[in-house]
């Protein structure tokens, strides 16, 4: 038996009793004639304690050797510490120690396992295992499985079944790229990983299974822009003979669930906007409704004088900042310049300063009359002290822009506190959305995403305007889940697929199966996908999905620890009757 | 809203009430002048009734039309049937339907979703998603989603953590087959698909995770035999500080958990019989002890006199067959052919018929006479009335040979209840496993299981002797589950690696990111891993695991219904800088 107690558990309660523990050697002070080392293991820290006088002299000099990181097994007696430390849960108690096994011996780490580290990201990537002991990954991975457990329970005791779905599937070049993997029993074919289980879902509800879900690994071959994975996680969920109503309702309480019992956090019934509200209001789909700033839209009182840059502008929009009339001339240059980075792309910024007399001073005074600018005022509700900024542009890169302004303001404010939570459904997404580059329309969720009842028609003749029963759950900024209605008839289907671009052919060879299944009884049904990594960073209260991730990849895609990928031995490739382009 | 109550749950104390139920149609009964029409969804049947005194013309008329397999809407009011139905938990009641909506017609399905339907197996593996609205694959879906449960609910509550580990990770040649995936962003390099998490678990244990578990599918490229899967789904657990006395515990208790909550079946402290003695007794290192007929060795008395056979033979072994003596020789003479068949492969088969009277009446009377055979009966343990059958020739080719025959008789027997659950601990296996093809030894768990203590030695001198810390857990006749104490120091390891045919360079390229972490502090571990398609299946009292999986993969490793795997087209080769050899 290697212990008797964990590093985390002993207390006042247990002193004299001889325990066994063992751990990791957290550090050590040595007194020359008393060793003090802290001993670690996943759940805490104990303090073992060596000297001359009780402590036989050999053990006191092999204590004294003991190097960080060290796995020892320690026996000894709980006794009462001279000077307490409350901080500790331990801290009342030490081991006097009379047994001392090296378990293990270690180097020294590349960086020092404390929770601030003096490691950076590349190498405690590369030893992730030694990142792992630190106190904020380890509790991150913790708080993971913690967030699964309680969705697992949640669902189950809601008459949830989870169905594993397969692994190895189908290639459907729609959409984004899939990850495929040569079939050696098949040359010359391959499979495909899943994107995500949808079309398997569905063919479940087909198949009667009514309600299921399913926390499944999902792929994704795509550039990776900062913290997206190749490999993610999805809470994959499905119901038969629902509405949407239905299905806002049980996600709802299922967040619900998780913020009370994961953030001990009680939320009211969860807003719900509409898709055209959250662009017009928020700049974007995802709107962080933990603080104001809305959006107002000024065309109409600032394309009535001669500033060309508004007039030639198709949205004129604002926000007011808190507090900005305090901001320097210098401060607002630089935030001018801030929306001028490529990364934001807004030609430039005009402003108004409220000031506390109720007077205005703008940019644009050469155009604007205080009148004008008290309007201004009034449609972003900025108040005597705020700043109004204002950006000009085509509607879609304006609103772009100023919510990403917004954002900003809002963490410099110290607006976006992560211990509120302020989840949101936004409704009523469109059904397809327009491809700027190709001029091609597709699938804003989906293809397997219904319109709007009655709005089939609109397809042939203003197709960006049919909307769909497609929604999304927003948690503080953050999209944390989406899905939608799907279509459950044949005909609609394959109207959907022509209208994507898709020939009969194409349509009855990537997804036959699915249609086929429609015609043997399909029922209505609908469902939602939840991300299951950033759901548990957002609960977490941070945002970097990688530190959720026991193993996560780097921007290249490769793991850094076990240097993947990497090159396969010819047989390997012959086998899969593969070879590599050299060109 | 689609429906007020499922199928299933209609009772007298509804009666009544005005419901509106959702599901398929079942089947109808159509007197002309009454139509009965059972709805099923995923949890019952509930029969409804449409008449021409009680029901409009034009909905009667409708209701006549309804074909099997579509999907209804009806509202209507709970009434007392006429003639009850007490086999059904709905058969007090009917539906008094006044509202009818099709909501989506069906095709006469391929076959008839019936307990017992007429689909022959392509046919249902074509559509599955029909075959899922079956009782007996619906409900084997269900059991498996509560196993995993009971499993996580387990687990969770004896402090394990849930750590979700890569899905795309490096191939390494050594063992079973890997599946590739090419990189595209690393043109020229491939991820593998884990066959298990087996290194990233043990660098968890590294990394302080104590006790980690996963259900995770795992993925093996080999060619199928019979019942297995390419894609396969493990309960992959490790534990550090710990010896393999904890882990036999605490996996014995969560099957003890598993047989009580899903089976309702209680079992005592699980037996635990060394390797060799499963070996020795039933020719097998996962015996069905739900039944006797060890195996009894008779070299030292059937080899004293004149029969070549047996004394050219390495082993000569029998078992007690219960009752045989009533086989008639026509009977026996085909279970001579029984053995002979190719898959069993015995060139023949001895017997002895133990006689009501005491005498034996045997196959090779010119050589044995009533003594020798009254030691045979002793040695296998038969009584009067029994059947003595005896195999002879190599030890191992003999003892696979009878272990196939003993099982085959017992199914003939009944002596293998499904319902009885007789768990097993195998203990102390071989550490390597010659390969008589190749007459290299290689790992007979992995190459990460570790010897038993003071054994390490013997590796040169006699590797097939070495004995491991490695454990399997049988139950019914089937290994559900297998572990060992890992090797944690990097010389071990080294060791180890050397012994399989590895070079120093191989292994560090292959295993360099493990032995590194083995420098960096691992504490002693080990874990288990159960198959959950197997574990389910035997559960459930059956012993196919393809009819507990939603989407299994036939023996080609093709899924038939999605058509998978199929052909890429160019374009994706080119991307992932691929060539199909043509040759």
């Amino acid at each position: 038996m290697y212990r008797s107690h964990n590093c985390g558990e002993l207390n006042a309660g247990h002193i004299n009793k001889e325990v066994t523990l063992s751990g990791w050697v957290q550090k050590s002070r040595d007194k020359g004639f008393i060793v003090w080392v802290d001993i670690r293991d996943r759940y805490g820290i104990t303090q073992l304690v060596f000297d001359e006088e009780r402590t036989s002299k050999e053990m006191l000099e092999r204590a004294q050797k003991l190097g960080r990181e060290f796995v020892i097994q320690v026996k000894g007696k709980v006794i009462e510490r001279a000077s307490k430390n409350p901080n500790m849960p331990t801290g009342e108690i030490e081991i006097l120690v009379s047994e001392l096994t090296i378990l293990n011996k270690a180097l020294v780490p590349p960086f020092t396992i404390e929770d601030e580290t003096d490691g950076g990201e590349d190498v405690r990537m590369k030893y992730r295992y030694l990142d792992i002991r630190r106190n904020p990954v380890k509790n991150n991975l913790i708080f993971r499985s913690k967030v699964s457990m309680e969705v697992r329970n949640f669902l189950s005791g809601n008459g949830f079944i989870e169905v594993e779905t397969p692994y190895l599937i189908k290639s459907t070049p729609e959409g984004a790229r899939d990850f495929v993997v040569p079939s050696r029993m098949n040359g010359g074919q391959f499979y495909a990983l899943p994107q995500s289980p949808q079309t398997f879902k569905q063919l479940l509800m087909v198949g009667g299974m009514d309600k299921y879900f399913q926390i499944v690994k999902c792929f994704r071959d795509e550039d990776l822009r900062a913290d997206r994975q190749p490999e993610f996680t999805q809470i994959d969920c499905e119901m038969a003979f629902v509405e949407q109503e239905d299905i806002l309702n049980i996600f709802e309480d299922l967040t619900r669930h998780l913020l009370k019992n994961v953030n001990g956090v009680e939320v009211d019934k969860f807003p719900r906007m509409l898709y055209d509200d959250a662009m017009r209001l928020y700049g974007n789909d995802k709107p962080d409704i933990r603080f104001g700033m809305e959006f107002g839209e000024l065309n109409d009182i600032t394309q009535h004088k001669d500033f060309k840059v508004f007039n030639d502008a198709e949205l004129v929009v604002g926000i007011a900042v808190p507090g900005g009339n305090a901001y320097t001339r210098k401060e607002i240059d630089k935030l001018i310049d801030w929306v001028k980075r490529p990364q934001v792309g807004a030609l430039g910024m005009i402003y108004s300063r409220c000031n506390d007399d109720g007077s205005f001073k703008s940019s644009v005074d050469k155009f604007y009359d205080q009148d004008d600018l008290a309007k201004w005022a009034e449609r972003t509700g900025a108040k005597s002290g705020d700043l109004v900024c204002v950006l000009s542009g085509s509607t879609n890169k304006v609103r772009a822009q100023l919510s990403a302004l917004r954002m900003e303001l809002a963490t410099r404010l110290g607006l976006r506190d992560p211990k509120v939570f302020a989840p949101l459904w936004v409704i009523d997404f469109p059904l397809l959305e327009l491809d700027e580059e190709t001029g091609h329309y597709h699938a804003m969720h989906h293809p397997f995403t219904s319109p709007k009842p009655g709005q089939l028609e609109l397809l042939d003749t203003d197709p960006g305007a049919v909307k769909a029963n497609a929604y999304d759950l927003v948690l503080n900024g953050n999209e944390i889940g989406g899905g939608s209605i799907r279509i459950h008839d044949k005909e609609t289907q394959a109207t959907m697929f022509k209208h994507l671009g898709f020939t009969p052919e194409e349509a009855k060879e990537q997804f036959g199966f699915l249609m086929d299944a429609f015609q043997y009884g399909a029922p209505p049904h609908g469902g939602l996908a939840f991300g299951l990594d950033r759901l548990v960073s957002i609960l977490g209260g941070q945002e970097t999905i990688r530190d959720f991730i026991a193993f996560p990849k780097n921007n290249s895609g490769r793991d850094v620890m076990i240097d993947a990928p990497a090159q396969l031995g010819q047989e390997q490739l012959d086998e899969l009757k593969l070879q590599l382009k050299t060109k």
